[in-house]
């Protein structure tokens, strides 16, 4: 069956992708796709330092891009997925956003909105640890670069 | 003395006139400035619905303006006024930014950052209140009108 290969795994490689291309830019490397009925809407990295704003993030520009996209604000029936757990900002954004559903790589015991108890939507579905090693691994080699 | 007029209701006021702008176009009625050493650096509207974006709060767009005047990232020496309470998103971002003060009107006792327990960055300093009465009087218009 074609469903077969729309795995959270496959998306999360295209997340990945972008996280890469973050890494390359010199950037926290983090990327995120979003996902409706199995179709890529907006996929995006973090850019925080090419443009000087703490605003964005990987999510926060797959928010904006996918309600573009669909020509409204509210993403129910769509999937977030990131390589690193949201923080409070994304996950605010997601909340507000009403987003049936948020799968992510890496946690962030540090900054991510699980330790700082920021409240997602209560209809928004969480998948966790999705090709963990993998977003983590990016993270860790970029930090272990800029020492 | 001529900084006696840089009071925190002189810059309120202006963020409020932001709000009244809101309020005209049909969006829930906040309003935003940042002040750095008494100059207005970037003033902001609502317009999540105009935009169709949940990321368009007024704080969040006056972020991405501050950061772009002053061409850096973090917003050391800046103050906020915002006409309500901000929200988990909007908290959240400030929390990156690491700005100074944040001085805002109106509480949000349902999605304020402080009832949804959202972390400021451990530097800023917050005042509540100011200009109360009217700031919170615009949104009760705005709600009233609607229903």
């Amino acid at each position: 069956m074609i469903e077969d290969i729309f795995t959270d795994e496959y998306f999360m490689k295209k997340a990945l992708q972008e996280a890469q291309e973050a890494f390359d830019k010199g950037e926290i490397p983090v990327g995120a796709v979003i996902v409706v009925d199995n179709k890529v809407i907006a996929r995006t990295h973090n850019l925080t330092e090419l443009l000087h704003d703490v605003t964005a993030h990987a999510e926060m520009q797959a928010i904006t891009s996918a309600a573009n996209f669909l020509g409204g604000k509210y993403l129910i029936g769509c999937t977030l997925y990131v390589t690193l757990e949201p923080c409070q900002m994304c996950a605010g954004a997601l909340y507000w956003s009403q987003i049936s559903k948020i799968v992510f790589g890496a946690a962030d015991t540090h900054r991510g909105y699980r330790v700082m108890g920021t409240k997602l939507h209560p209809k928004t579905k969480v998948v966790s640890g999705v090709m963990e090693n993998e977003c983590s691994a990016l993270v860790k080699d970029f930090f272990k670069r800029r020492r």
